[in-house]
């Protein structure tokens, strides 16, 4: 299963909106096969291992990243081709997240005989996917949210010069992150302010992937409630997609926009501003699995303040730039101590000169920040 | 000479104002003999390492992490007792940093026909004693800065709420700081909002040294240009010394102070309160090796600008506490990221919960932050 799990890796920044999984074969305590979904629309990690096994399959075991689908795709479902091939047993990390279909797959396996197995490796596995995972379980997409920071906590200087705080190698690495995102969300204050291009600059040697592998590269979506962001936006002007959100009760519809190349949507206008539940909910029923959040102190403040954060990954650079500079978080809820958003840090590295500390909320029972 | 430093590491909390020194004396490839330095006024580590031995000392080689000494101090020469005990050869880690004696420790042993050798695991050596040495080379003592932040970088709320941001692990970890400090640097600001006791609550065993030997414990120093300390202040009614550093136009004098329990002191002032370098420079006249700075965010941002804090030693707890609370360091000399403070990060580990962060100014030769 560590095997298959290696093997999900390396469609890493491709499957989207697929999971990544991958799939070995082995017969007599040999590996006879093995496979990876690569890219949304070609077979799946099961479908490959079977392919590269051959008829080696027959009486094999198959260690499977996640449950095998029964339902006709892009492609056939790969429990009639575990059937077809016939392999004797299938040791499975997890079951399929999405709840209306759980349990069907090895149910169909079962039913011809085969011997299931699940719950190997789960967490590992469930570490691949937890974008796709979230998606199925509550419709809404995983969110990282990125910030870089002096060793002081501060984002800018008090008259927003930003560039750069943090070294060279953390921005290859955030490259990473947004390479692995569907989507990349900032606020129009972060637009106005920085013109920012919010695409991937990073090579397939970079991210250690096969060279012909096409990377799809993140959705740019921009929160502006009021169809602030102008028609020249850099963004606008660069291959791939960009989304921009206003709220429902705004006039203009976003027409100009729409002519240089962004897609308008609106959803609900609420006192703060947009609907940021709503926002996710529709990023998720465009099949978007995982978000990066590189935006300024209020969206990110905001969006923690209503449990809509899920990571933190935070890149810290050697220096001080004083108490009179920018802070990360805007967090107006919190005005005592005991109101303070606890994390628990999941882990801490080195990045070049940097420190890169990445956190998930703590969910108090308490005080629930999910909207239920 | 790594034991050497091994030994000399057992003196870390109680030989101040003197170095700490470990010195391991072999014979035939065999450590005949092994002391270390544990207290002002008693037996240098040559001498309790000679002791160690006795008459196995004679043709023996002397590993000592620091040069021995040539004058009479509060005990008599190291130079005349390992002559004395026919020393054969001396391997010392480094010389004397005081530019004054440099060298004459060396010199008296070679006129007695005993080989020696310097240089050997210097840094390692340098590294017991940073204060010893800067005071010995400077004239000032060691600044270590200690701060608590969440992981946003904030010391406490809005309304000063502050207790506790990090763990009672870190604070255990402080408590070991504390026990190696001379003193305790903070401004007024901080005793009036706080009450503090800045004294030593830990054990020997928490601390790993014998239960015989006494912790001096620090001085405490509070920087208060106009006397605003009150008399019923905690710490004044705690064992140990306690500083008030007054400014020298105060008109008060620090009657009640001293009634109090206090030592009251004057420097010049400055502009923007004490000359800090003035300061320091009296505490290292005291024989102040190392100082562990916990302060507010004005003296401490006031000590960087200047130049005068040697490492930073910055705990983070996995909180987020938003942007209206307070942040760790004043640093209005810096308006523009090109004027912001490099570090050189030296350490980061966990402490229980949270993360601990050391880093040391890099001095910038453009930009000299040190008063020459």
């Amino acid at each position: 299963m560590g095997r298959a799990i290696q093997l999900a890796k390396r469609g890493w920044y491709t499957t989207q909106p697929n999971p990544r999984v991958g799939c070995v074969l082995v017969k007599d305590g040999e590996i006879v096969g093995e496979g990876y979904h690569r890219r949304a629309g070609e077979l799946h990690a099961e479908r490959n291992a079977l392919a590269d096994a051959g008829e080696a399959a027959r009486g094999a075991t198959a260690y499977v990243t996640l449950e095998p689908c029964c339902h006709q795709g892009r492609t056939p479902p790969c429990t009639e081709g575990l059937i077809e091939a016939g392999v004797k047993r299938v040791v499975a990390a997890m079951t399929d997240p999405n709840p209306k279909v759980a349990g069907k797959g090895f149910e169909q396996l079962k039913q011809a005989g085969i011997e299931v197995v699940s719950g190997v490796l789960e967490t590992q596995a469930a570490a691949l996917n937890p974008g796709f995972i979230k998606r199925m379980r509550q419709g809404l997409p995983y969110v990282r949210c990125k910030m870089g920071m002096s060793l002081d906590g501060r984002t800018a200087m008090a008259n927003g010069e930003s560039q750069w705080i943090t070294s060279a190698e953390s921005r290859v690495d955030v490259h990473k992150l947004r390479a692995a995102s569907n989507a990349i969300l900032t606020g129009v204050g972060t637009l106005l302010a920085d013109d920012p291009s919010m695409n991937v600059r990073i090579s397939h040697s970079e991210l250690g992937i096969d060279e012909d592998l096409q990377i799809p590269g993140p959705v740019r979506v921009v929160l502006d409630p009021q169809l602030q962001t102008p028609a020249s936006a850099r963004m606008l002007n660069l291959p791939g997609q960009t989304l921009v959100v206003c709220s429902d009760d705004n006039p203009t519809h976003g027409i100009a926009l729409e002519a240089a190349g962004a897609q308008v949507v609106t959803v609900p206008a609420v006192e703060q501003g947009l609907d940021l539940h709503e926002v996710l909910q529709f990023l998720a029923d465009q099949e978007i699995n995982e978000i990066l959040l590189e935006s300024g102190a209020t969206l990110a403040g905001a969006m923690l303040e209503q449990g809509l954060v899920d990571e933190l990954i935070i890149y810290q650079a050697p220096h001080l730039m004083g108490d009179s500079a920018r802070g990360l978080f805007r967090l107006p809820g919190i005005q005592q101590m005991s109101q303070r958003l606890s994390l628990n840090i999941t882990d801490v590295r080195q990045i070049g000169p940097d420190i890169r500390i990445t956190a998930t909320p703590r969910i108090n029972e308490d005080k629930p920040r999910f909207r239920s």
